[in-house]
């Protein structure tokens, strides 16, 4: 059983929807983060550093109980646990790495502390350009959908486009509308339901 | 063989560290990012957002070239080609997960971003207890040494402590100690030579 501890975050969603598109059944803990659910002693004994999604599955490696904190491990582990959503074969598992790392290093960041740190924009145009054409060549970050796509599309998906404007990108604005139509994303866009 | 186009950068140096540290011999690119290197059509080709590290192996999976880019994706690429700084058992890999993705997506933005942004201090200075109250219960992040420590190292290596007083977190110092005395790390801390 996997029990999937969330809110209505960017951050959250790439778990839900990492978890929804494996396959993988899940429970869903709606965390108020008003209420400051996620400072609580339950919750720090998950993520000492108190922040959601965390994912704790009963059935972990070897019987045992995993838990995992990090938006980015817990692609990780959806797909190593799933054996889905990381490359067609070994080289393209590496293209799924580079664009998942770029991801959670470069540019969704970026996008993410735009609002706040507008002397980010010309780091943030770069990095989208980059991937911009990078979708122009192929329909995924990756030969076939992966964790790469799932880590950047709950930051997008709806992003702020006065802030960015985001559906310029002609190659992006394709790839939104068809990652968004996946009945996998969709479910996990949802989440949490309460 | 492989090629490891970098910089005297920390991003750079978690690949050279990785590599070093992997025991897989590599030859050094030193790349002047004052003249530009990384932005020549060469470099353009191996990563299209024009950053260092960037590795080059012809031996990649299936004895194809791979080439990688993102110092994450370098050390993923890394771990799992030598089979070895990935933790010591399933459990454990997902250890090395978390850990290795708050460096990246969490703690070592912040630090980076610090003398920047000094709104951020609030933030870098939660992420580093929470990393030093892990650090004063085991060795190193992990069960093993791993890529999880290698992610972290180079950014806080030589940090300016008038910036953030990381010397003032005594289970991060002493970690810092320990890793800075591994010959691998030495090694690929010591990169570029020229």
């Amino acid at each position: 059983m996997i029990d999937c501890y969330m809110a209505s975050t960017t951050n959250s969603r790439r778990a839900s929807v990492g978890l929804s598109e494996a396959g993988l059944s899940y429970t869903v803990h709606a965390m108020d983060l008003r209420k400051k659910d996620q400072s609580t002693p339950e919750h720090l004994a998950r993520n000492p550093y108190g922040k959601v999604p965390v994912i704790v599955d009963s059935d972990g490696p070897g019987g045992k109980t995993a838990t995992v904190f990090e938006s980015g491990a817990i692609l990780l582990y959806v797909a190593e646990k799933a054996g889905k959503l990381y490359g067609k074969d070994a080289l393209d598992r590496i293209e799924v790495q580079k664009w998942f790392t770029l991801h959670m290093n470069g540019s969704v960041p970026f996008l993410g502390a735009l609002k706040n740190h507008p002397t980010l924009k010309d780091d943030c145009a770069r990095v989208v350009r980059v991937i911009d054409d990078h979708l122009g060549r192929q329909q995924y970050f990756a030969g076939t959908f992966s964790i790469a796509d799932i880590c950047f599309y709950p930051r997008v998906a709806g992003f702020d486009q006065s802030v960015f404007p985001i559906d310029d990108h002609k190659n992006i604005a394709r790839w939104i509308a068809e990652v968004g139509a996946r009945p996998g994303t969709r479910e996990g866009m949802s989440q949490p339901k309460s």
